[in-house]
């Protein structure tokens, strides 16, 4: 068995699933975001895989596999070859054609059962495939979690219709809680932004975690549950009070944040205006909100039609183009060569305090429509904890979280694009409905880990786990312990259960450290008591161990697997 | 059931496999050398891919999986980055850092196992993956015969010593003979060329076909067997006849080649001498070979220890340089600034005619060691059918093959350059000692269909069939049809057997054409005498038919899998 743990990782841990996997050899980095799976953790990833071929195959979905390799012109064709920029690896063949590695494959499957799918008697039809899978991350960290090259299960739903792509979205929801419930994981599933792959609606599924890097927002009076990004904010009445009073210009010298402008002016947050710029392609945006507020960036990018990655940070030398001032010191008031787009709140907001366009100067008494006019009024910031729930009112909760799953609705975006359409009961040409899901099972493995640990090790859930039962002997000297580790490993392998058999000449201690480590969920130990017929049998997740006789342990075992169904 | 067969292929069909994975709907092209494996068409992979888990887990070896994504500075450690040339696939992360898309493994596990085993307790290892693998070849063809993306088995053996390889080598030298042989393939090993991989001593498991663009040669007296890249030709004794005559140069103008060379003189081609100029990186190099032999341009490139694609043909002028004289009239004696690789017969020919390296002129008359020396004098000629074995002077025959796997004793070549040392019983550091064992899975494929099939489609063993057995139901619309039909369906599945029910509402010609075409072994049809309980029993490969009561055919299907084994 290759088999290598370690006392400690070197530097690279930066969550618990991350510094396990490393120290219990599951996983071996190669380069930054690029990770090996080692024989015991490739049993996880399998075991993973397995499960979802179980549930996708009863639903009729049909395994396949496409190429990783993909060529550009498809991604010119869909308009992505320029949204994802840098995130893509691209690459180019000794002829000099452009070709992707494929961070995903809505084209090529828009484009191959288009092709092929000709009639409504083939539809609804639903593809699935297992494959490694490539984004160039920016920075690609917290191990499994973010990868340049990652293991995901997608899967591409046709239907005749839209009722017919609701049915299969929800039979998909339904077999995604399955899958991630048969790995042990505790989810939520919340509504999701639907990012660069486009569509209509979308959830994702996310596995609580204080590491996770990704927030959700959730009701505990109603069933809303959204990722932050897309959370949708309520827009509240406040600042109604009072008139209009006139805008005056006062002297700040040198203060350039909300934070010092809130302390110079002894205003609370609520009071201020923040202006953000950005250039998005060659034109400047403003983005513009209460000072308390943050920027929900998703939110902007989706308003102004673009990828989230297109908005950067304008040069000083752009501001000073739209304000005529220093960075620090801009406002709606007066802006000029710039788009102004407004979060919901600011036309409520009354005799607020605003950058003045010109340095060292602020303006009070702003107030939207008599100072200024956005060109976009939209919901654009962050939620926050404790806001009023968008469905009901009650204060959300925010968690994070880590998304190993998410459905998307596609409709018929890529079926125009590739011509997917087919001839209906009328004999009418119709367009294909589709619908996207994807499953990411290297992070599915980190999250698995990140909720199944203890200070010790990993805790696998027998389902998933590299093996179900360890049989570890105590001395491999002593002939009577050995021969009765092997009995028993040879009992447990004859009844088809996935068992290690610790026969390494190491100290027990050594050995006891190594299984915490590694998470095996049944452990038998083989010790002084073996010439009595006597073994120890302990669960990985439970401080009690019992003894047992020999054929009692392997009974119980059996019993416990087959109560879990593993049998 | 995702299934679209096709009645021809649009031009691409090179060869029968190519074709009919194409007209089943097994594969499908998404660009040059570049497939998607359909439904029906993974069936077969993955049924292949067990065939090679189970062997390979009976003797040991581990599974896991690493990255395709591979830092270009492993292979520069190694001195393969520029080896490999525009063989592979390169390409450049955001960062500007350099990797490839991994076409083999080696400095990957060298490195990995190096850097954590450490002692000899922990040896012999042997570490295997299946997954996509990249290659950039210059002419993609033969459908899956030669892919730019391709899957691949690699596994890499770390030993001890030679001898712990040696058993190493030869327990995976069988195991490939029972992976092949489970597959149904008709195959030969025969000694090969180690490539650009290096090592010592190789073996190729090449499938027998007149599609091959291998090329074997065979000994039907003795057990020899090896790629002709690779063939040993016997140095004969010819020629020997009287002295040396003197040396004449003589008129021939225009005459350019041997053929017209041997036209003109009226001289056998065994008389004359052939010299072809290469550029080899920046140096000139003359191979010198019989006039009615082949080169062969491995065995140059070995002899040189260069890989055999920087050999390049030198230009006009280059040739001008060495000899003074347009193309066409080079020639050993008095050749310029040129290596001289002379074909081990050279020395034994007796007044020959060579170029005169002067334009329209040839020599008589020209004898090595008195006219010529040779830089070096090796084996480059390629062999021939009827040429003597190299083992016993019988005649070989050649014959074309698939090289469908390649089993390489590497030695301690990757072991250097990546320090893969261990501590052996006596505390001394060691090298390990590598092997390593590729499979195509992909190519396997194709080549069990050039072995398998008839005019009217795929004739797939039991042991890779997509399905083992097919129920026909010629009427879908006849109740009693598709209530039988389900029945056996249903029988079948309930004893885990890969069946598949044709209840499409087409003629039942159509069916038939479909089920000849994707090949599925065992015919199960439902027809007229549905309403007797009778159905057809049919065999794919066999051409009688017969009809049995409908429990009799699913017993004799159970029975016909048992035998074979697979159940």
């Amino acid at each position: 068995m290759y088999f290598h743990t370690l006392r400690e990782v070197p530097g690279d841990g930066e969550i618990p699933s991350h510094r396990l996997l490393l120290r219990a050899g599951m996983i071996r980095k190669l380069a930054s975001g690029i990770y090996g799976y080692m024989p015991l953790g490739y049993r996880v990833i399998r075991k993973i895989e397995q499960i979802i071929r179980e549930e996708m195959d009863a639903k009729g979905a049909q395994e396949l596999t496409m190429p990783a390799f993909q060529p550009g012109e498809l991604w010119k064709q869909s308009d992505r070859w320029a949204d994802f920029g840098q995130e893509i690896f691209r690459l180019m063949d000794r002829n000099g054609r452009e070709f992707c590695l494929g961070p995903t494959h809505e084209e090529i499957f828009a484009m191959l059962v288009g092709g092929e799918v000709k009639s409504y008697r083939e539809l609804p039809l639903n593809l699935y495939q297992i494959q490694k899978k490539y984004r160039d991350e920016k920075r690609p960290r917290l191990g499994l979690i973010d990868c340049r090259e990652f293991i995901m299960k997608d899967a591409y739903s046709f239907d005749k219709d839209w009722d017919g792509l609701d049915l299969t979205y929800w039979e998909m929801h339904d077999t995604y809680s399955r899958i991630f419930r048969r790995c042990g994981l505790d989810f939520r599933v919340v509504k999701a932004d639907m990012g660069m792959i486009g569509g209509l609606d979308s959830h994702e599924f996310t596995v609580l975690s204080q590491h996770g890097e990704d927030m959700i927002a959730c009701c505990n009076s109603c069933d809303f549950a959204a990722t932050l990004e897309r959370a949708v904010c309520a827009a509240g009445i406040w600042n109604q009070d009072g008139e209009e009073r006139r805008l005056l210009e006062i002297y700040t010298p040198n203060i350039k944040t909300i934070h010092a402008l809130k302390t110079f002016l002894g205003v609370p947050g609520d009071k201020l205006l923040k202006t953000l710029i950005f250039k998005v392609k060659d034109q400047l945006v403003a983005a513009v909100l209460r000072g308390d507020r943050e920027l929900n960036k998703v939110k902007l990018a989706n308003a102004l039609k673009v990828p989230p990655h297109a908005l950067e940070f304008a040069s000083a030398e752009d501001v000073k183009k739209c304000t005529g001032a220093e960075t620090g010191f801009a406002g709606p008031v007066g802006l000029r060569h710039a788009k102004i787009v407004a979060d919901q709140e600011v036309p409520l907001m009354k005799n607020a305090v605003a950058g003045a366009n010109k340095t060292d100067y602020h303006m009070v008494h702003v107030n939207y429509g008599r100072d200024f006019q956005a060109d976009m009024i939209v919901d654009l910031r962050l939620m926050e904890e404790g806001d009023p729930c968008p469905q009901c009112g009650s204060p959300v909760t925010l968690a994070r979280g880590i998304a190993v799953g998410q459905i998307r609705q596609l409709g018929t975006k890529y079926s125009e694009v590739f011509e997917a359409t087919y001839v209906d009961e009328n004999m009418e040409e119709k367009l294909m409905v589709m619908g996207a899901y994807g499953i990411e099972v290297s992070r599915t493995m980190a999250a698995i880990v990140e909720q199944h640990h203890d200070e010790d090790g990993i805790l696998w859930p027998l389902s998933v786990a590299p093996y179900q039962v360890m049989v570890t002997v105590v001395n491999v000297k002593d002939a009577t312990q050995m021969c009765m580790g092997e009995k028993i490993y040879q009992a447990l392998r004859d009844s088809h259960i996935d068992v290690l058999l610790d026969d390494r000449d190491e100290r027990g201690g050594v050995k006891f450290k190594d299984a915490d480590l590694i998470g095996i969920p049944i452990r038998i130990t083989v010790g002084k008591r073996a010439g009595e017929g006597i073994v120890e049998f302990k669960l990985r997740r439970e401080k009690g161990r019992e003894e047992l006789a020999y054929n009692g342990a392997v009974f119980k075992t059996l019993k416990l697997l087959k109560q879990a169904g593993m049998k």
